[in-house]
């Protein structure tokens, strides 16, 4: 599959879609697990991070860099998919072969996300990518999974009220190496800029805060180093405690998905129907219904 | 517990920490699953969830009966807790012991949202609860999540340029029974109205159109209609199977917590730290390391 993107987008299809062959395929895969430096780019909806992430693309391409995108799209029956930007943004890249870009529906993949796009990482990996880029919007769980899996994590913000108060809240700091403050020239970045600037400072690990307009481009250099100082770790001596920390991820999150589809393998739709049948008939309380469903699993 | 709302808040805090005898507590409760009404309440962030809720719960409250809410906050390290607006939102039933409010982090909930709903909600039945009104963001996954638990579901929209095109998604005529157009007030209520109209004129079952403004009341009663009629087949004929398909969402989210819990207890941070060393250095691949985890837990 090396090189070949064609190949890449049906292996990561066959994944999606949980069909035949693609544990087989994975499989193969595990030699090169830890050779792509992963970016994790998370932040509120609407901050720009697609258009961000554009941007770092090209510049890579430039360097001549073979770049993957994985945007995890927050989908669901109520806010829809967003498959048309992915089209879109494929057709900026579509001549070149060293790019590859992929949207993956988060629905559906209850519980089963992180491990959907751990496999995408590494067939991203396996087709050569110097750097793969994970966008998710930073709502729900995938923002904070794809930290655990991620080598680093930019956060992005804009200036809006919202933003503002957000970036207070706990457990921010644990996840961004980079805080992008994005639309730099919009009233208010300046001070969003100095909030995170206060916060990072008081952090033990060295974390950035860069000001940028990934439409006007200005900022974008300081971003690029931003992420290059990340890379250069990730390639030097810190390199392997980074590895180590997203394979643990990687691991966790794939056994705890083979540990949950072992148990959709062991429960049958008529055993729950008959379980439910005597939980509403209060024969058996729904706690005995749970552990002797869980009991089959564990016993499979 | 039936009857006491601080010893009902006091036991969902229990098994929001995952606290010793949240278990044994919850083992106790089964007797009454499939007795309170729940209606889950979903719809893209802003459209008005809380306020609409806020409004039902004081009809219902004014029929005389016992009231509990759930709210989902999908709180992460980016967008924050929601806190506050539980606090404001308790000061106006704060007098009345017939209500219930709480609001439950979606963070660090992966996987087990649900199960942690399942058991709120369960303990909101044994405080004897009529009615459950379960809140959440149509976002990522709670949303789906909540279809399969509640006997009933609203999705809320108001006019707006994204909810139109949402609107048109696939999947949202499989979880709403009755659909609310909030903020009927805007321009473009209408005509998300009649999108919404043509949706469900096509669908098997039957499934209401609302316009309301939840400001100003406009369109309450036509709303409370519909509610009361999904409850009224919750408590007649056909209220049995509404009742057998929440118990078995219940039973498999719980189930699947349950067999997620074991794995957690099986595998401990020496193990994934010495599998992901030798996935590093090459001496097995990611897949191995995968098949030894995930074998550990469903032998344990």
């Amino acid at each position: 599959m090396k090189g070949d993107r064609r190949a890449l987008a049906r292996a990561i299809t066959l994944v999606e879609n949980r069909e035949n062959g693609a544990r087989e395929l994975l499989a193969r895969l595990g030699e090169r697990a830890g050779t792509s430096f992963v970016l994790g780019i998370t932040g509120p909806p609407g901050t720009g991070k697609s258009t961000l992430v554009d941007k770092l693309v090209a510049s890579y391409r430039k360097k001549g860099l073979r770049v993957g995108v994985i945007a995890i799209d927050p989908s669901s029956p109520i806010t829809g998919g967003a498959l048309l930007g992915d089209r879109i943004r494929m057709a900026d890249f579509a001549t070149d072969d060293m790019v590859f870009i992929r949207s993956m529906a988060s629905r559906g993949w209850s519980g089963g996300l992180s491990a959907a796009v751990t496999d995408a990482i590494r067939m991203v990996e396996a087709w050569g990518a110097d750097l793969v880029f994970v966008e998710t919007v930073g709502i729900g769980q995938a923002d904070v999974e794809i930290a655990r899996i991620a080598h680093g994590v930019a956060v992005v913000l804009m200036p809006s009220s919202g933003d503002d108060v957000q970036v207070s809240k706990a457990g921010l700091m644990e996840v961004g190496d980079i805080y992008v403050v994005n639309k730099s020239d919009l009233d208010g970045a300046g001070q969003i800029a100095l909030h995170l600037l206060a916060m990072v400072r008081n952090s033990k690990e060295r974390r950035q805060v860069v000001r940028v307009s990934a439409v006007t481009g200005e900022g974008m250099d300081q971003l690029m180093k931003a992420v290059e100082a990340l890379r250069a770790k990730f390639n030097g001596r810190d390199g392997r405690e980074m590895r180590l920390k997203s394979i643990s991820g990687m691991m966790v999150e794939l056994a705890k998905h083979r540990v949950l589809a072992s148990f959709e393998d062991a429960v049958d739709s008529e055993l729950i129907g008959r379980l439910a049948e005597q939980v509403t008939d209060r024969k058996i309380t729904l706690a005995q219904a749970v552990g002797k469903l869980s009991a089959r699993a564990l016993s499979g």
